[in-house]
């Protein structure tokens, strides 16, 4: 039995999460797992209901799971509470608490997509490369982050810090991966300005060496943004900061004109790992059945595969949802003209129909 | 008389700054100007010549001139070099000393150069904005900047400093600029996230007021990385803090796909400004009379425009550059298949001959 933390969340959350179950009960059902599936509050509802973003019962409830199962969180009727409450902060907090550091974004071309990705066919046809970027630390949680008064001036501050440690855990965790793959690592720093880059550099050499089977290439931040849009085929695994993981994960998410198609998992050392679609919560079609429920899906088969090692079911997923594009099925956010529109549920259940 | 200090550098910017120097007299022929031009060292060369990236000589000169115009730092021979014997090092301690707090890089689509371009042409056609990045603050200059031992285990710190002043100066210099263009400005932050980006909100807020005929809106930085890609005709004026301007700019310049035919300007207070391309040292194409010089000449006509108010002056540059696209004249970066392919020096000829 594998038992699944559900954290639906705000506007379309609810709807991908309910299809994602949809689907993992129907796999369990054809290859006979069981699923157990508890629900639990998180972001901009946790706050009207419990008047926090993480309620302590959800966070025990992540911790005792075997994986979590997240939607998306935010919206505007919480846009100007403060920082603290904040859907935002949640999430922030649940990475920090379950010490999910690794985040891995995987970035596929599916060639039945090509129209709707903004670049030309020969830039994008055959990209295949995984965003790694780590999660725990840097400026979004270093201290101090306050306001001050210097030298009579209003200011204020932020702050990367970074422990070489946790610099050499995501780095190690990007070379495993990528020789699993294409067996080359791309690492994103500044190191041109930052000291923290410069460590970066020093700590991914040394982990290098450790895998010499795999080919390592430093890259500075601003080229990377550059090279995403010139040349996606490039890359295999990209590993790089939070903040700069942030940036270049969502500028990818859109080389492939399916922001609505691509998953992440959340990865801790050896703790529960965390699942979701790399898209919003998309308050403006919310409710109204039209959100796309691909990236929650395939974020369920990452679960599948990363979590409880059961590839074969993964790659039935993978291949499901493979098979509805290809048909020619489009939820709105990915149809061109002549597609085939169908609503939240009826994609569900074509992919269901596939499986 | 105009004095311009002229800072070649290292790899191609000997040929590119050689270039923009020489329209710069054609204009001065044709219009009865004169322009003194005198030569400093900085980057790669100032290491090895002087001991310094940035020879205190060199930023006498500049203080003392009416604009400089600059090539680019930079190359393999010093990037071994501690930190504070790297070329780059010049270009941040030029800026700091100058106090260049307002980069200015319009991205500006060539009708001719759709080819060159990586996005699809309905996507980047038309798009015409100009990214504005606070050039002298942020994590670039903030301290601490250090190793150091926490709890017994080795740490970095990099620091993102800003005083209020320093934001309203930028945010304030971006709506003037959106005054004179299309009325918008767009505020990029990390709102939900950073401290120092909750501040740049409210002083874009507050400033807002003072130009009520500017239209206001405020963007997360990973959704602006997306939004380019998606949709970079929805811009006008783009306002945002060093490390994020340095990221966004450099992505945003890939669009046009004519990465060497941007120019930019770094403004101060009332000092003399800073003018120079977009694009780095090129050192694999140095010395060989390839190099694109079209970004350095359209710096120089900012420059006329910016620095010495010469606006029919700076026009007839940007027409000549156009004119010479039209024509079908290329350097081998912005080539295509059926393109008649110039050296630098040939390339100079022809936008001199249609000034
Ligand atoms: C919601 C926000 C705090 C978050 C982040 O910046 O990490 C989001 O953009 C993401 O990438 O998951
Ligand atoms: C060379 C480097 C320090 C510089 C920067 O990061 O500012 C460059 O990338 C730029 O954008 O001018």
């Amino acid at each position: 039995m594998y038992r699944i933390a559900v954290l639906p969340g705000d506007g379309i959350g609810k709807e991908v999460t309910k299809g994602a179950v949809n689907v993992l009960q129907a796999i369990g059902d054809r290859f006979g797992h069981t699923f157990h599936f508890s629900y639990g509050l998180i972001g901009g509802e946790a706050i009207d209901r419990e008047g926090t973003p993480l309620p302590e019962q959800t966070l025990h409830m992540c911790k005792q799971s075997d994986a979590v199962l997240l939607g998306a969180v935010g919206g505007p009727k919480w846009d100007s509470n403060p920082p603290y409450l904040r859907p935002e902060k949640g999430l922030l907090q649940i990475r920090k608490e379950m010490n999910l550091f690794a985040n891995v974004r995987p970035v596929t071309f599916y060639d039945s997509l090509s129209g709707a990705s903004p670049l030309k066919p020969h830039v994008i046809e055959g990209a295949d490369f995984v965003i790694v970027r780590e999660l725990t630390g840097g400026l979004y949680f270093g201290k101090p982050s306050e306001r001050r008064i210097e030298k009579g001036e209003e200011a204020v501050v932020d702050t990367l810090f970074y422990k070489r440690e946790e610099i050499e855990r995501i780095i190690t965790f990007a070379f495993a991966l990528a020789q699993k793959r294409k067996k080359k690592v791309t690492s994103v720093d500044k190191a041109n300005v930052l000291e923290s880059s410069r460590m970066w550099r020093e700590v991914a050499e040394q982990v290098a060496k450790r895998f010499p089977d795999v080919q390592l290439e430093h890259m500075l931040v601003d080229n990377a943004a550059m090279q995403l849009v010139r040349s996606p085929k490039q890359f295999d695994v990209i590993v790089t900061e939070n903040m700069f993981g942030d940036i270049l994960s969502d500028e990818a998410s859109m080389l492939t004109g399916s922001l609505g198609m691509l998953p992440s998992a959340s990865l801790s050392v050896n703790g529960p790992a965390l699942y979701e679609p790399i898209h919003g919560s998309a308050p403006d079609i919310a409710g109204q059945n039209k959100a796309n429920p691909l990236a929650t899906i395939l974020s369920a088969a990452m679960m599948l595969r990363l979590s409880f090692g059961l590839t074969e079911e993964a790659r039935i997923i993978e291949q499901a949802v493979k098979q509805v594009l290809d048909a020619g099925y489009r939820t709105t956010d990915i149809a061109q003209q002549g597609d085939c529109v169908l609503s939240t549920t009826e994609m569900v259940e074509k992919v269901k129909d596939a499986i």
